[in-house]
């Protein structure tokens, strides 16, 4: 990517002007090393535009005024504001950790303080956010801390370009920014991610795609070199590098006859390799392992367990501290659809649950939320609820794979929040994101949140602009997975489109040609970005697949409605639809008994037909179409009505958009508006298949007698 | 390719045994020319494994005794016995042409006479297929000439690889033997390729796909030469080289600002393009074009009309002799699949009988025999009908895009015999093969018949060894449409698999260890082969879409069954399927109106509910479940029958197999075997995926209780 290149790129939450505030006050920055480098440099970058200052630490610092101080706690004498903050500190209890930083507003100074230079990174970034209320009144001194040790961002980015799956496997965003030929040449956008992803607190990136091909195997060895280059690039911001790995290394790396995980020379060879890895990259984060799914090799290969599998690699990383992250999306890909029996729901806790306790402490289960794949709608695995002696990391897909693959608005904040709230155990219990972070057990490190990146080389990151907000939100959830959604939106919004200073010279995204003045203008940006955003997912969902049934998606590419495409396929995902019915039985009393994987009171929830939540009815019950819902509805008509309002909703959003013709730069608003042109003829298209799909089986007429084809 | 290589290539209904009858004899030919020399190689080549000999027509032939002649009548004294045949043919009307030979046993000598070299070349192959018999009693003068000027094979071959459809479009046995970075260097398959062609009667050969892509399209101009070194390799067999070109040639390679076909920079620009392939192929064939067909540019775009941009072309082949191939095959790709108005069988007609008469005498109107595209079952294109004043060619899919893809055996010679025998004008009246050889009119050229081959670089030219038959079946049916297809198998089994000569010291085929001798084991391969083959088709149709209806394939690759896959696209393919019926109302009364375009009596039989044809009910007719069919049962009973029994007969099919294990080469019978294994798996797929379907819509119980799922 030549300069010229760079240019053209979307600064998304970090654009000059989310610095305004910082960058006009005059600020102190203390302690050593790189992320205090990372945090000098971002003030003092933003002090050249916006005319403040910065300082360093310094025997002469008592005198000069200050406006805000970044301070780590272990580097010497602070200024008067900061020091009496800090002793205020030491006299309440707990430390700030690794990731932690406390911030307040004393005498006219904002002080961050930090024990770690991570810390005060995290802390610079707080402020960034506050923007100019960082200065004013109502900071007593508040502690942050990030929910878990591991936030986490996996990316599927092949080095060679898949013939099917492309460079970046359900990658929506363009080609990988880490790969082209080998890794890049120029990592300048990899720097500018891992600033993006600092600032909303990841901490760790897997670089390559889970479905490890061949010359990605080699990333492991003799292609290691490009791995270190990327984490030379992230160190600064705080982010540790973490590799896909295959399973099946030591026999295509390594020679070896076998790659048994419980063979002297396997394990032999994985200390070797993994010692490699440390030495040429001393903070490296660990290995994601897809084993023994969809076509991966794994220990069953060799009858060992998955237990023995993840200890194989967690042995080899456990001296130097590095964790192996265990994917526990285990299930046969092959199942033959006219068996009823056979559940894929079923299968990550049926191959799990019972490895419990077996697992090394630097193994990390990494499981997806749901039982299925991502779909907009599902129930929690209940995998998050059986496995209280194993840490568990929970996944989500912040690439729209089943959520209209940026192409389609469909900010995920809320989903992700409905989740991390979900209590396993019961409402007002532990909950999702308790299990995630370790909060469960008091102690415990937990396993942390990892999500599916959504970023490619596209100038816009992501594709479609809005969908930079899934990123920032996932980081931000992962941080404090207790943050509103809708305010989390509106950091991103705020940061993203920033209002118009009137004093400022610089042009920016949120100033128009409107004469009622930037503020009024921001206002409406930001209203107009809440009325599109904030319900855009239950939309999704309205017009998709009804009632949680999932998977009426194109096969292979997971875009647009098929509604019979997955259902006669070896995926085991199916709706069972027939001329009285639809949905899939997975009640103890008469279906596959995956409700029985639930601890109560799921399990009596779930398998109760009048109990059951609406939105997963068809998850866990087969019924007539003419079945009463919760709602009051029937079945059917609860298709028609929600899919004709989930593309009227569409239609609205189109309309609003285009309030923000003249408010925003045309070329983003150009890009949404194509984009939001495609969701609505996909979302019409969702609409009249899935009606007619339903209208044709049943037969049952739309009580409102609206057009069904 | 190696030398090595092309001994692993199967020789096809070539093998050296097929040549023995001829061989062992003494031979003499006469004439002059590439295509005498041809005939002089083969005999000799024969004639060195089998100890006959063969001789060149001199001054002293009068005294050796022959068994065999084959003589142009225009090159000089012949034998005797030649001269009093060919004095009693003079005494009878008519000539053999350019094509025709006379085939008499007289006086212990068979003679072969022809007026024109390309004569004593299919004279020759007669020869080659009559075996022993050539040599016996029973063979009073006879004349055979082609029905059709031209017999002609398409390849979709790409130059280079797409990266969706592969080297070869719908190709199922490998890449190109043509291509491989441009023309291949080794062109020794070509010319194998052009003998089995000559073999059975194909005089023309197109040599790159119908969408034609960037490098291709260059074939016509800077990549000439590598179109004339094929025609090199094919004109010792008589063969024609033809090239598929895009109508935006003037511009993509022209650098004209159109391609519009009354501009008259674009007219030259075609008359000098074509003189200059002329000059370097004087016998080029012409052009074949696919136009404003599936995203190929085409006259539309110029608000012009098929004739315009057909005779566009037309004139400037006309000079040299060539024609032009346009196919008939434009519809609307993107329609709606709510709009049940528009009807994709319609298209053909609507776009190009009003144009009847209005093209030049050396456009050829390729049209696919079926309105929609070569499924297992349609009725006739109503355009053969509908342009007495047209040249029409009629063109069959030989590679088996919808029948199984050369994974599932399905004999298509019954199914084009069907096709040619149909009478558009009513039972008794001129056939389809008398529209396209021109029959029907006289002294009309006609257009032809043209295929879609199903060759590629595959050891067995077409993957499965026995699609080879159909490549057999299409030349011999092109050469006389009256062949009893059973008959031309027949003719296929015994040249490919020959019995064993008690004599012969060479392995063949069909030497098996068998005690009972060869001929008895050659009996037993000759009549299992019949019975897998005969009726292949048939249980192909009756395990897939039933009753006409068609297009249940999975999209994009169109192999395997997927019900709805098709249903709620753009391609104008559907079934509509309800709870209560299925199938597609394309009457007067109430649907698209297609039945209207074919003459009576066809137009009243479509029409009518009681009269229409049973296999192609759902193709004209939507009915309820219910409906009785002329056979006695319901429609929704044959479904389940129909696809019982078409997997039975797949079994069947498969255990026959077994017996010819000892009797035919390993190599072949296992990859025979291992298809009809995927054979039996994809129809017990289609089987329950069907049943399953109408079962779940219809909820009418299979009355013989059997397992639907």
């Amino acid at each position: 990517m030549t300069a010229g290149d760079r240019n053209d790129v979307h600064p998304a939450w970090l654009p000059p002007e989310a610095f305004r505030a910082l960058g006009a006050r005059r600020t102190l920055v203390t302690g050593d090393g790189p992320l205090v480098e990372t945090v000098y440099r971002e003030v003092a970058q933003a002090c050249a535009s916006y005319g403040g200052g910065v300082r360093r630490s310094g025997s002469d610092d008592g005198g000069d005024p200050v406006d805000l101080v970044l301070a780590l706690t272990s580097a010497g004498p602070l200024p008067a504001a900061a020091e009496e903050v800090a002793a205020g500190r030491r006299q309440r209890a707990g430390t700030l950790g690794a990731e932690g930083f406390l911030l307040a507003r004393h005498c006219d100074v904002t002080v961050v303080l930090a024990e770690q230079p991570a810390g005060l990174l995290y802390g610079l970034f707080q402020v960034v956010r506050l923007g100019e209320s960082a200065f004013g009144a109502g900071h007593p001194p508040r502690s942050h801390r990030p929910a878990t040790r591991l936030r986490m961002l996996d990316h599927w980015d092949n080095v060679d370009v898949h013939p099917v799956m492309g460079q970046v496997e359900r990658g929506y965003a363009g080609g990988s920014i880490f790969w082209r030929d080998g890794v890049r040449r120029d990592l300048s956008r990899v720097r500018d991610y891992g600033r993006l992803l600092a600032a909303v607190g990841v901490n760790a990136v897997s670089v390559n795609n889970v479905n490890v091909h061949a010359t990605e195997a080699r990333l492991l060895t003799d292609r290691l070199d490009d791995v270190a280059a990327i984490a030379d690039v992230l160190r600064p911001y705080g982010i540790r590098v973490h590799l896909s790995v295959t399973f099946a290394a030591p026999v295509l790396l390594g020679g070896l006859p076998t790659a048994d995980p419980l063979d002297e020379r396997v394990r032999t060879w994985w200390a070797g390799t993994t010692r490699r890895v440390y030495e040429r990259i001393p903070d490296f984060g660990g290995y994601v392992v897809k084993a023994d799914s969809e076509g991966q090799p794994g220990p069953f290969s060799y009858g060992r367990s998955h237990a023995d599998g993840a200890n194989l690699l967690a042995d080899a990383l456990a001296p130097f501290s590095g964790v192996v992250h265990w994917r526990a999306f285990v299930y046969n890909h092959r199942q033959d659809w006219r068996d009823r029996t056979t559940d894929r729901a079923r299968a990550a806790f049926d191959h799990f649950a019972p490895l419990d306790g077996r697992f090394r402490d630097n193994v990390i289960l990494q499981v997806k939320h749901g039982p299925m794949d991502f779909q907009p709608r599902e129930p929690v695995s209940p995998v998050i609820a059986a496995m209280p002696a194993t840490r568990l990391a929970v996944e989500f897909q912040v690439t729209q794979e089943y959520t209209g693959q940026q192409r389609h608005v469909c900010y995920l904040g809320p989903w992700w929040s409905e989740v991390l709230r979900f209590g396993p155990w019961g409402d007002g219990g532990p909950t999702v994101a308790a299990v995630a972070t370790g909060a469960r057990d008091g102690g415990s490190p937990g396993g942390g949140l990892v999500a599916v990146s959504n970023v490619g080389d596209d100038p816009y990151w992501t594709g479609h602009p809005l969908a930079q907000a899934n990123l920032y939100a996932f980081g931000r959830l992962a941080w404090d997975p207790g943050l509103d959604p809708v305010a989390v939106l509106d950091e991103w919004i705020d940061l993203t489109f920033p209002p118009p200073a009137a004093a400022s010279a610089t042009a920016t995204a949120g100033s128009g040609p409107s004469e009622t003045g930037g503020a009024g203008d921001h206002d409406l940006v930001r209203r107009t970005l809440h009325e599109i955003m904030d319900y855009s997912w239950r939309s999704y969902e309205r017009y998709t697949a009804p009632l949680g049934v999932g998977f009426m998606v194109r096969p292979g590419t997971h875009y647009g409605p098929d509604v019979d495409g997955y259902e006669y396929t070896p995926w085991g995902t199916y709706h069972f639809a027939d001329r009285d019915g639809v949905g899939v039985d997975r009640t103890r009393a008469t279906g596959t008994g995956f409700t029985g994987q639930y601890p109560p009171p799921w399990s009596e929830v779930y398998e109760s037909l009048d109990r059951c939540p609406d939105e997963l009815l068809l998850f866990f019950h087969h019924v007539p179409y003419g079945h009463v819902l919760r709602s009051g509805t029937t079945v059917i008509q609860h298709i028609y009505d929600t899919h004709f309002a989930g593309v009227t909703e569409v239609a609205a959003i189109r309309r609003r958009w285009e309030r923000l013709a003249a408010l925003l730069d045309p070329a983003l608003h150009a890009r949404v508006a194509e984009r939001l042109d495609e969701q609505l003829r996909c979302a019409e298209e969702w609409r009249d298949q899935v009606n007619t799909y339903f209208f044709r089986k049943s037969g049952v007429p739309d009580v409102h007698g609206r057009r069904i084809h």
